[in-house]
C-alpha cells in the first residue's frame, strides 16, 4: 500500500508537536515537509530531541514553501498563527492541495465577524464557503469532499459536543447558555512569556479574557446553526495549572421536564447515530453521578461528558472533556485529513489514553 | 500584656494545621491545648515536622477533653468533621468557653434543612439561634457579642463576597444564579483516599458532587439574607491540582443597564464601608479588564473580585478568589476569634501572600 | 493471523493500568483474562473508565484464579506484590504458562539476599534458577527461552542502563558508584496513604528510604554481574511532585583518560550493537552538553542517557530518563512478552512519546 | 521607635518580590525606595497585585538611581543581575550606605576565579575584601560589622550547612564530595525564556548545566574554608516543577567510625551553639530515618538536614532543604540587613512555614 505523502507547517509550536507525534506512528500517511522558518536546516530530532529515535527524526526541517508543498504533498496542515494561515492555505487550494488549517481563519463564515472578533480584514472571504467545519461528527460528509477544513478551535469543540444533542432535540433554551471553561497551558502556545511561566501557573488558577475571547463567535455560529436560530451566549475561560485538557460546564435551561435517564439515553443515542455514520465512535457518555477528568482522555480524540439534570434549578448542566492538543487540535486535524483522503477515520489515533 | 490561651480540637489536619502556623504567630493569643485522639502523647514536633522550631513544637498532643479544655482556654477552634462538632460546642458553650466551629454543624439556622443536606439530626438546634455566622464584612457586630461562630465554608465566603454588593443595591436579579467554584485539593481534607492521591489529581481536572454540595443550602441561606427573598442557585464545585485555593465565577443577570465603572465604584464603595466598621480591609475589587488569581492571596485574607459587566449577554460576572485554608477556614476563624475577644480583628493573620 | 491470548493478575494498580493501556492497541496479542480480587465481576471500564470505549472496555474482571488463566492464556503477566506473585507465578509455570512478573520475587537470584532485603522466606527458590531477568538490552536471549522472566525494578533499569557501556570497557572504577534518582509518585503505587496524598506530594520534594531501597540488592547483583565483580553502591531515592518518570544521576569514578567524544562513541556503539541483536532501539544518548528530560520518553520504552565526563573531578556521571510506568514496568514486561512469543519486541509499544 | 528605611533595587523579580512580601510586614524597617527600570513611575500594585492592600501598595516603583537611594536609605538590598550589581554596590558603599548584594558580584574573594567562571573582569575587585559572605551561621559577626554583605547563592546555602559540622569535626574525606541538588523553577528567574515555560517544567524533570554551573566556586571556596585546605567537588543541578524549594543531597566518605547517633548528636550542638551565638535559630536536624521535605521550610529561613550515617558504603550522606527564594536568597539578605542594623536577626521573618 503507497503511503500518503503530507506536509507540516508550524513544526515546533505544541500542535505542530502533537501532529508528529501522531505521524511518528500513521499506518498510511507519511509527514515528507515539516516547517519552521526559524529552525530550518535542522534535522527534527535536534529541535525535538523527543523524536529522536522515531521515523521522523532524521527529516530535515524546511522553510515554508507554498511551491515545494504543493510539489510534494497531497494534504497540508497549517499549524501556524491566524493571519498568517490563510495566505498559506489560498496558496495551498490554488494549487489543489488539500488543506486543514488549524488556525481560526476559515472557521467563521461571515467575514465581519472574523474582522470584528479578530481585528483583521479577511483577505481570502471568497474561501469561506467552500471551507468545511472540521468537527466530525457535526460535519462528516462535508469534510470528506472538502479541499479546505477549517479545524475547530479546542473550546467550541468541547461546547458544541455538549450541546449538540440538546440543541437538536429542542431540550434547552437557546438563550441564557453560559460556557465556564477551563484550559490546560497548552493552549496558551509556546512562545516565551510571563504570563506562561512555570512560576506564574504552577499551583495558581486564574480566568482571563471573560466576555472576549475569540472563541465566542465560532460557538454563537455553530450552537446557531444546530438550535436553527441567532444565539447570544456567554463564554468565559480559565486557565488550569495541567499541560493538556479543557473541560467546559455547560450550563442550560430546561424547556421541558426530563429525567435524567431520559437525556442520557438521548445523548447516547445521538452519538451511537453519528459514529456509526462517521465510522468512529469518540463521544463517550458518563453514566448518572460520575464525571469525567481531563486526564481520561489525554493524548487521545474522546470527548467525554457527564451530565446533571437539576430540577431545583430547571437545568441541564454538561461537563464536557478534551484533549485540547489532541481532540481540540491535532488528533482533530488528523482525523480531519484522514476523512479528506478516503482513509479510516480513525488512522493513526490512539485508541487508549495516557493514564495516569 | 497577658496572651489569651485558645484551644484547637483536631490539629493534624489541613485547617487544624492552618491554624497552627497561625497562632505561632499570634501576638496576643497562645495556643495551650492541641487535640488528636489519634496522636496524643506526642509532642506536636513529631507529627507536624514542619513547627519544629516554632513556640509551638514542644507542646505535648493531648486526647480531645472538654473539661480540660474549658479549665485552660478561654476560646476553642473546633477542627473536627461536621456531627462531631456539635456536642463538643454545646459541652463548651454550656461551660461558657467561646467556640469558633469550622465545621457545617452551625451555618444553617434550620434544622430541618440540615437534616435534609446532611443526613444527620441536629442534636443541638436550640444552639443555633445563637450562632453568629462568621464572615466578618457581612457580621462583624453579631460575631463580635458571639460565644459560638460557625465559620463559613470555603465556597459560601467566595461566593457570597461576590455578590453582596450587587444584592443589597439589587443589581442583580435573584433567580438563576450560578457559581461554578474550583477549589483546591486541601479542601477534600488529610483522610487517605484513593480518589486525592497526588496521581490522581496531578495534571488533570474534574467537576464532582455537581447540584448536590451540601454548601449550597449555606449560599442559598446567606443569598436569601442579603436578598430579602429565597432563593435557589445552581452551585457546582471542580476539583483543581493546586494546593491552595479557591475561585468562584459567579453569573448573574443585570436588573437594569450599568456600566463597568459604575459597578466597580459601587463594589469599592461597599468593601470600603464594610472594612471601616470592621477594622480590616481584606476584599480587594480587581481594575477593569484585570483578574484575580489564587496565588495572589496565598495564605491570607484577602477576598480579590474582578468583575465583568456583559452587555453582549446582559449579565454581571463576578469572579472570586480566596485562600481556602486560611480566608475559607482558618484565617477567618482567627478573625473571629480576635473579634470575640475583642482583639485587633487582623491581629496574627500575615498581611502579604507568598508569591509566588 | 491468530491474536495470542494473554493474562494479567492486578489490573486495578498503575501498572495493571499501563498494561491495558498497552494491550488495547496490540496487534497480536488479546487480553482474555484481567483480575482483580476486589472488583471481580465488574466490567472494566466500570472500575477504569478512561478505557470506555475501547476494545477492552467491555471485559468483566474476574478473581485471580491459576486454573483459569492456565486454561485460556499463554502468557500471564503479574502485576501483584511481590511475596503474592511467587506463589502464583509457581503454579502457572507449573501449568505451562509463560510468566512475566512485575515484582521482585524473582530478581534477586540468591534467596538468602531476597530474605535479607524483603524480610520473607523465599518459598520458590528453585525457580530463581529458571527466571531471566528481563532487562532486554542486557538479556535478549535468555528472555526469549525462558517460561518465566523477572521484569526489573524500574530504578534498577535506569541505573544499569547508565552504567552497562562503561562497566563493559572498564571505564569506571566499580567501587564507589552512587546512584542518585528520583521517581514521579505513580512508582508509589495506588493504595491511599497520607504520604502519597495530592496535598503531600504537590510543589514539594523529598528524599525517603535512603541506603535502605529494596532495589539496591538487585542493583549490586547487576552491577556485578557485568563488572565481573561484587559491586557496593549507594543508592539513594527521591519522590518528585511528577506522575511518570524517573531520572537517575550515576556518579563514577573514570579509571583512565578520555574525552566527553569518546564515551559518547562508546555509549552509542554498545547500544546500536544490542538494538541491532535486539531487533528494537530503545536507548538513546544525548548529544554532548544537552540533557535528558523524563517527559522525553513518556510513555514509551526509551531510555536517554546524557554524560559528562567531568576532568575537575575525574568522574564520569551518567544522566539516565525513563518512563517508570512503560519503560520501567509494564512497557518492558509487554516487550519481554513479545520475545517469549517470538513477536516483533516493539510490538504494542508507542513509537512516539506524548510531549508536551 | 523609629523605622530605618531601606531601598530595593529589582523589585519586579522573584527575590525583589519575595522582600517586598518581607518588608510589608518587618517590624522595625520601611522601604522607602523600590526601583525597576520598566516599571518606573507605577504605584507598585499595578505591577505587583498581590500586595494590593498591604502597606506597599501605594509606593512609586522609581528607576535606579544611586544618589536617590543613598540620600533615602540606610540600607539597599540589589536584586539585580550579577555584573550590574557591581557598580551599584560600589556607588552606594562610596556614599556610606550599606548593600546586601543578592547577585554574584562579591562572593568569591579571587577575582580571577570570578572572571573564569562569569566570563567577566570584575570592575571593583577592591570591595572582594570588605565583603562579608552572608551565611549567618557561618559569618555572623563578619556580617554584623559590614558595610558590604555577598548574601549566598541558594545551592551554596544548602550545601554548606549540610558540611559544616562534618568538615569542622573532621569527619569526612574532602576530596570526592558530591552535591547532587535539585531546584524549585523559581530559582530560574522570571525572564520569559521556552525553556521555563509551565508545559516545558510541569510534570518533568531534567538535569542542567552538570559539571559547570557557577555555584560550584563558591561552594568550593567556602567547603575548602571550613576544611582548611583547597576542595574540588561535583556539583550537578537539576530542575524541579516546583515554585520554591532547594534540596540538596550531599555524599561524602568518612573518615572514622561513627554511629549515625554521634552524627546526629555532633550536628544537633555544631547549630545549637551557632543559634546561641547568632540569637537565631534555623537550622533543624531531622529525627534518624526521617528525611526533610521542601515544603517543610516553605517561606521561612529553615534549614532541615536529614542525615544519613551508611556503614555499608562508608559514606554519610546528607540531605538539605531550603526555601531558595527566602533562605536562599531574600529571607537570608533580610537577616543579613537585620544583623548589620543591629536589629534582632529574625525580625520580620515568619517563624513558621505555610504548609500545605
Amino acid at each position: 500500500m503507497k503511503s500518503i505523502p503530507v506536509g507540516l507547517v508550524g513544526v515546533v509550536g505544541y500542535t505542530g508537536m502533537e501532529l508528529c507525534r501522531l505521524l511518528a506512528d500513521h499506518p498510511e500517511m507519511t509527514l515528507v515537509r515539516a516547517t519552521s522558518r526559524s529552525e530550518a536546516g535542522k534535522p527534527l530530532a535536534d529541535v525535538l530531541p523527543h523524536l529522536a529515535g522515531t521515523r521522523l527524526a532524521e527529516m530535515t526541517i524546511t522553510a515554508p514553501d507554498m511551491d515545494d508543498l504543493a510539489a510534494h504533498c497531497e494534504l497540508v496542515f497549517l499549524a501556524v498563527p491566524h493571519g498568517t494561515a490563510m495566505d498559506m492555505a489560498a496558496e495551498l487550494v490554488r494549487r489543489k492541495v488539500r488543506v486543514v488549517d488549524l488556525s481560526a481563519d476559515f472557521r467563521l463564515r461571515d467575514p465581519a465577524v472574523y474582522a470584528d472578533w479578530y481585528n483583521l480584514e479577511h483577505r481570502h472571504a471568497d474561501l469561506l464557503a467552500q471551507a468545511a467545519y472540521g468537527l466530525p461528527e457535526l460535519y462528516g460528509p462535508e469534510i470528506a469532499k472538502a479541499v479546505l477544513v477549517a479545524n475547530p478551535g479546542c473550546y467550541p469543540t468541547s461546547v458544541l459536543l455538549a450541546l449538540a444533542p440538546a440543541l437538536e432535540a429542542e431540550l434547552v433554551e437557546t438563550d441564557g447558555i453560559i460556557a465556564d471553561s477551563k484550559s490546560g497551558t497548552t493552549g496558551a502556545g509556546r512562545k516565551p512569556a510571563t504570563t506562561t511561566l512555570f512560576c506564574e501557573v504552577h499551583d495558581s488558577f486564574r480566568a482571563y479574557g471573560l466576555g472576549r475571547h475569540r472563541h465566542t463567535p465560532e460557538m454563537e455560529q455553530e450552537v446557531g446553526a444546530l438550535a436553527r436560530t441567532p444565539v447570544r451566549l456567554s463564554f468565559n475561560p480559565h486557565l488550569l495549572p495541567i499541560g493538556r485538557g479543557v473541560l467546559s460546564t455547560v450550563y442550560t435551561r430546561l424547556t421541558k421536564f426530563v429525567t435524567a435517564d431520559e437525556v442520557l439515553a438521548m445523548y447516547r443515542r445521538f452519538y451511537a447515530q453519528r459514529a456509526a455514520a462517521l465510522g468512529a465512535s469518540w463521544v463517550r457518555v458518563h453514566p448518572p453521578g460520575t464525571w469525567p477528568e481531563t486526564r481520561f482522555v489525554r493524548g487521545t480524540m474522546f470527548c467525554d461528558l457527564g451530565i446533571l439534570v437539576d430540577p431545583r434549578t430547571n437545568r441541564l448542566v454538561v461537563v464536557s472533556v478534551i484533549d485540547n492538543l489532541c481532540r481540540g487540535a491535532s488528533g482533530q486535524a488528523l482525523a480531519n485529513a484522514n476523512l479528506m483522503l478516503g482513509l479510516e477515520p480513525a488512522a493513526g489515533l490512539p485508541p487508549a489514553p495516557l493514564m495516569p
